[in-house]
């Protein structure tokens, strides 16, 4: 995998040359403070035991040398030869072009529009529950396409927190570990109306903002109160499209939220409807008209864009050739990053009646799941390598 | 409080003249966005009933009269007229100067170095259980320095599960509801050694990352263990002081964070040491040595740099004149935003014990209640003051 090693800037850089001839350069510094040996990281769980400050700032490499697939690098003035695996290596390369243009999204991620109404991602309660490939293909699905569906479960309240268990945690909020979502008479939100919900993201107001949500049928038998997801990243990235300029004011300047609906709570964010890390990334939209608070920090002589990108965006949203739209059954749900996908429901009336119960949850105990399930996976087909050779 | 009012740029633009002299210009399209008349806003739980698609792109004031301590407005094509507070318009005036450079905070944030341990925020358990006026005193602490103690509360595991309870909601993760700060054999991670811990933000793995921290003591009798605090705010200030570039660098790049001590867990996030908002509100601060993974998406060109930078900001917040050490008692406890407060502990050893219990929550629930009490009291003054008239 690596063919040429050369240490240059007097030892402040190490450029490596790997078997495809791509050359990478790595600094002194950054080696060191990333080496894998038992002295810098412990053995059990793979936390680093050093500080910074406890590396020389002058630290220069002085050999290097291969040792079968590993990089023998001796560091001064502490004298340690340290191994480093190429493999590692040609995958932590930063001796690359900078990213994209704004907006930009990574690779596990892609975006869509109707058309993904034809092939809905789903799977079934119990096969996910006892088979984690089947879970790994589930949680796969949520974190490309944003949403997903699971069908097949138990009609008893409460099930949804099983949905949640599969692979995280129930994000507990004001409104309980979960909520009711059917018709009340004094509604403390909207959501508990039978009104139809533009599509939006919840809780923006909040901060963090629960970043899952699930929506879980328990009855479903009036007319209308069908569901319908929107790809939030789709939607922006074609605002950007059509006017970059539009897509610079709503990630460059913050929007304000605000939820006061019941005694005892008064929840405000500031942030922006378009979340870009920053070198670009798309992070997270934020869309809710029902909570949308007076936006005071855009400058008045930005305020007339700012509001025509934002009237556009909705507008976006509101293309039919944006929606999947489907009606749950009783034992259905869906799970929204609720980053990055908005949903919405239809008005309902009539005889018969709606109820499903929703709650929270976060992406990092989903991803963390997930990439468990894909490393054991991984770790498995190398053994079988291994075994057959 | 108004004492005139134009309408300008053929009714897109009304321009409004406070007491005070300041004046300031309002969009009518951003007026008519935020009436709070009741076809706009839901009058139970004060929520938009409209889209911004309901409300005509072409939209114009034209007419402006007072009425008493309200502005009425008629709206065109629309033809309504809709009423707002002059109060309320003051304090939502846009018409302003751009904040200032990057790193700013507002007003409600104040940072501090070791000088505070003089003087640390405190308060008594029972004390803030019962009165909601101390307990309002003591959100405002930690909204104000993003640390505080409290004394006094019940010697039994999982008290610190009532202290979240006193303001918000507990964030469950891998850890469990709440988890075992003391010495273990096999660590799955390094918190639970006898080991010092350098200052540092908890789980910057973890996306969103939990935005509080309350660590809760039941035995201390160990030589050593201290706890101690740091204004990371405070910290990246320093540092931009120093070198607006390394402060540049630091917010400008993304770092990246892994944990994988445990079977089943695989936490990784990517997101800067320092945090900013898009016209540079400092948001959050995330160090952590033993949970950085190796820096990738710095270009080769600004690695140097970069390890510099976050060298001196390892060096500043290891600076003693930033620590308020001390230590905790059975029944005391601490609180850090973990967004902003690194904490650290000293290393412990010989005879005795130690046994802390910690648990994660979230800021919006602590200001929300905080909000609410404070709404409450200022409704209580205003109604006061009414009586007196």
């Amino acid at each position: 995998m690596l063919m040429d090693v050369a240490i240059l800037e007097d030892g402040r850089v190490v450029a490596v040359t790997l078997q495809d001839g791509g050359r990478y350069r790595f600094h002194a510094i950054w080696l060191r403070d990333n080496a894998g040996d038992p002295g810098t990281r412990a053995a059990g769980n793979g936390q680093r035991l050093l500080t910074l400050s406890d590396i020389p700032p002058e630290t220069r490499v002085t050999e290097a040398r291969f040792k079968n697939r590993q990089l023998e690098l001796t560091f001064q003035p502490e004298g340690r030869a340290i191994d480093f695996d190429c493999g590692w290596l040609a995958a932590h390369a930063y001796d690359r072009p900078a990213p994209a243009s704004a907006g930009w999204t990574c690779p596990e991620i892609e975006t869509w529009g109707s058309s993904l109404a034809a092939n809905i991602p789903r799977a079934d309660f119990h096969e996910v529950k006892e088979d984690r490939t089947a879970l790994a293909r589930w949680l796969a699905a949520i974190r490309r396409f944003g949403f997903a569906k699971l069908k097949g479960g138990p009609v008893k309240p409460g099930a949804l927190l099983d949905v949640a268990a599969l692979f995280g945690y129930v994000r507990e909020t004001n409104y309980g570990r979960y909520f009711e979502v059917r018709s009340e008479v004094k509604p403390s939100n909207l959501a508990y109306t039978s009104l139809g919900l533009q599509a939006h993201t919840d809780n923006p107001y909040r901060d963090p903002v629960p970043t899952l949500q699930i929506l879980y049928c328990l009855e479903n038998s009036a007319a209308g109160g069908e569901n319908m997801v929107v790809d939030g990243f789709r939607a922006v990235e074609r605002l950007r499209q059509e006017n970059a300029r539009w897509f610079e004011l709503l990630s460059g300047y913050c929007a304000r939220f605000e939820y006061a609906g019941s005694p005892g709570v008064r929840l405000r964010a500031r942030r922006p409807l378009i979340e870009l890390a920053p070198d670009g990334e798309l992070l997270a939209v934020r869309f809710n008209n029902r909570s949308a608070a007076a936006i005071t920090d855009v400058p008045f002589d930005q305020m007339a864009d700012y509001y025509a990108a934002y009237r556009r965006l909705g507008e976006i949203i509101d293309d039919p050739a944006m929606e999947v739209t489907f009606k749950l059954a009783p034992g259905e749900c869906f799970l929204v990053d609720n980053t990055r996908v908005l949903h919405a429901r239809k008005g309902y009336s009539g005889t018969g009646s709606r109820w499903l119960q929703g709650c929270y949850a976060d992406k990092d105990g989903l991803l963390s799941t997930l990439a468990a399930i894909e490393a054991e996976a991984e770790a498995g087909h190398a053994e079988l390598q291994e075994a057959r050779l």
